[in-house]
């Protein structure tokens, strides 16, 4: 079964090299993975938050979407889309927002932070915080639950918000899922393992460093004077140079093969100039860089072609969002009025329906199933053991939701004498509103 | 000039004989004045804060729509949408939401409310509070401003929310105006004159009184056994009754004209028995309510020709809202790529030409006044005094934001040698966007 991945792009500023290699090149080749169906997004109503500046706000948009093409996103096999392209979005806003706990926004990091700065400074609690930083996390709700996102590639620092999508889906779920799974409870992927590339001063590449290398922004010409600021030790040409304690080695291995890399680290040993070592580390750059930074400058010069992308990633991903949003309307009551005969009707008829029904369970072994009984009692669906009752749950979850799509790699095996056929009708079955 | 009322009826419950005389009856009939242009709209996203029982929401938003079109308003003068039909509403509560300071919506008195009570009870300050209650005034204001608002009814409670939205509306037209009043700022008009209705025990009319008179509910049959309930003093026909001393009377005199009332009261003091007057009033009430209630069970036994009402109104309320929110979108930096070098022209463009160019100020005599002069200095447009300088201010707005439509009716008068048509061109000017 494929694996839904939602990615949210902040539309401040203009990318580094850092953001390159640490953000857009790994989600780019994640894409790439099979199985994986991945949603990308232009972050601009969260900009509006932080930036009241619309030259700017217009001007990083248009950025940043360039260099995630010019890098390589295949926008035929992934969803590119603009957040303020898709007006689900903040409707979907106020539907969370009508059920998520205010005291679960007073516990979230970044307002914290905001307060705790204020109240040092001797400043009244909430002095400049706006209603955009308070609330935001519901917004980010919005954007992975619009899209029944499993998993959302996110820093340390932004698992909360995700734990807090769950929350508000969960409580969402309860209130008006009438035992229906409405929401898919996403779950952060957190990278560890995330490069951060040292900057040219030997630490973490930063904007807030100044120590930056730029990705496209100047040209090659720009990007050769940064390489040439990279700080080194003052050993001469001829000396022999520790690649280890060197962070232009670092830099190097960012962007080159194994072998190329031990090849760089003999030389250097050799006794390799730093000038030299900097134009090899330039040329490897360049080799990637090159063709991607032209493709840049032509997105940039035309950028009618980027909007045309964007709104065919529009289109794409409100043809997801438009229906599921009818449904969660429908769900919290607001519905068409010529609806309501036939949904009374439906809801009484649906009273006297048995339905299947899934059960979940622990065995003595201590591990989690599930198996999905039809509506006279017959075993249709036996899951393996899981280890933990959140697997179980959510493979019921995905049955729900999914049907038989989700029976392709489910863990489990159809009961004595069901066919594929029933166990399907049962899930879609369950799967039909419940009025 | 016309005036931009807006009216939201909350979609909880079902009105009663106090509802209809205190609110919707005075808010059709200011709906007929000529020269006001009325938004009724109801307020299904509020409803969510409030209720999350889907088939009340329903039920509720079809009584409400049915009582107001069987009460005659009439959708060919105004215009009657459901919020949730307009999705330009929450799309711009999100951009609202972001210039909204929390320290504004700390101070909201329904949210005060619910942490005193909360307090009050030893439980934690946000217990049970939802961030729909505490963000709904940004989206009130989001009602209001999307529609240029000029007044908006509401009881003295709603004061403040109406002084959040124009607080609301100042920051946005400081922060993204370029000069320009994007926003109109709202007035709230207090109907300090409401009748409220007594209830069946004289007490105000209320459901939290369990006192009231049904409208529709239970049709004629209903009514009836209300009427009868109405209480009374225990004096017997024949005996002469204080008219001034019965809240039957206060009930029959909303219904009557004058004529009716003054002989009522001559029958009590004669010695009208309770019963008869009862009987009176209850013809007094049918003779209004009759053909109304037939109406009424004609339209909720056919909700879909309530939803094409709706749907004729949403059009007509989407073909104001959409087009602004283009405008506040471009605004705010969320243009699309292809506008960017037109953009940028216009602006190079705009900033070497000379605008006409409003100027407030106040006189030695204390009142104050506004002119518009011509790029070139020429008065062109000369105010008379005003008592206060937000009157002259709105004037201003008017003029900015409707253009010659404003010169109908503006308290000013033209420069010498200056005609209509140059005085039309420069308002033009100004209103263009700035870029």
């Amino acid at each position: 079964m494929t694996l839904r991945v939602l990615t949210g792009i902040t539309t401040t500023g203009t990318p580094h090299l850092g953001n390159y290699a640490g953000a857009i090149r790994p989600a780019i080749e994640a894409s790439r993975q099979p199985g994986a169906e991945s949603f990308f997004f232009l972050a601009d109503y969260h900009a509006l938050i932080k930036c009241d500046d619309p030259a700017r706000i217009q001007r990083s948009r248009l950025e940043i979407a360039a260099t995630w093409l010019a890098a390589g996103l295949d926008t035929s096999r992934v969803t590119f889309y603009r957040q303020s392209d898709i007006p689900e979005i903040p409707e979907l806003t106020w539907l969370l927002t009508c059920v998520t706990s205010k005291g679960l926004m007073n516990r979230a990091h970044a307002y914290k932070a905001a307060t705790d700065a204020n109240e040092a400074a001797g400043e009244e609690t909430d002095a400049g915080v706006t209603m955009g930083l308070f609330s935001y996390p519901v917004l980010m709700a919005a954007d992975i639950l619009m899209f029944k996102a499993h998993k959302v590639p996110v820093g340390r620092d932004q698992v909360q918000h995700i734990e807090m999508a769950r929350d508000v889906a969960q409580r969402f779920n309860h209130l008006f899922g009438a035992g229906r799974e409405l929401f898919v409870l996403p779950e952060a992927a957190v990278e560890e393992s995330v490069a951060t590339l040292p900057g040219l001063d030997g630490r973490k590449m930063s904007k807030s460093y100044d120590n930056t290398i730029p990705l496209f922004e100047g040209g090659a010409k720009a990007l050769k004077a940064a390489v040439a600021r990279i700080v080194t030790d003052s050993k001469l040409p001829g000396e022999p140079k520790d690649p280890d304690s060197s962070h232009l080695v670092t830099l190097f291995d960012a962007f080159a093969p194994v072998a190329e890399r031990e090849a760089f680290r003999a030389e250097l040993r050799g006794g390799l100039g730093w000038g030299d070592a900097k134009q090899r580390f330039l040329a490897v750059l360049e080799r990637d860089l090159a063709p991607m930074r032209e493709q840049y400058e032509a997105l940039i010069a035309r950028p009618e072609k980027i909007e045309e992308v964007l709104q065919e990633g529009a289109a794409k991903a409100r043809a997801v969002a438009a229906p599921f949003l009818a449904e969660l309307r429908e769900a919290v009551g607001l519905r068409r009025f010529n609806a309501i005969p036939v949904a009374v009707e439906k809801k009484a008829e649906a009273a006297t329906v048995q339905l299947p029904v899934f059960k979940q369970y622990r065995e003595a072994d201590g591990r989690f199933f599930f198996k999905l009984n039809a509506a006279d009692g017959r075993l249709l669906l036996q899951s393996e053991g899981f280890a933990s009752g959140r697997d179980a749950g959510q493979w019921v979850g995905r049955l729900k939701n999914e049907g038989a799509a989700a029976l392709e790699s489910v863990p489990a095996s159809f009961g004595e004498g069901v066919s594929r056929e029933e166990v399907a009708d049962a899930l879609a079955a369950l799967a039909q509103p419940a009025e």
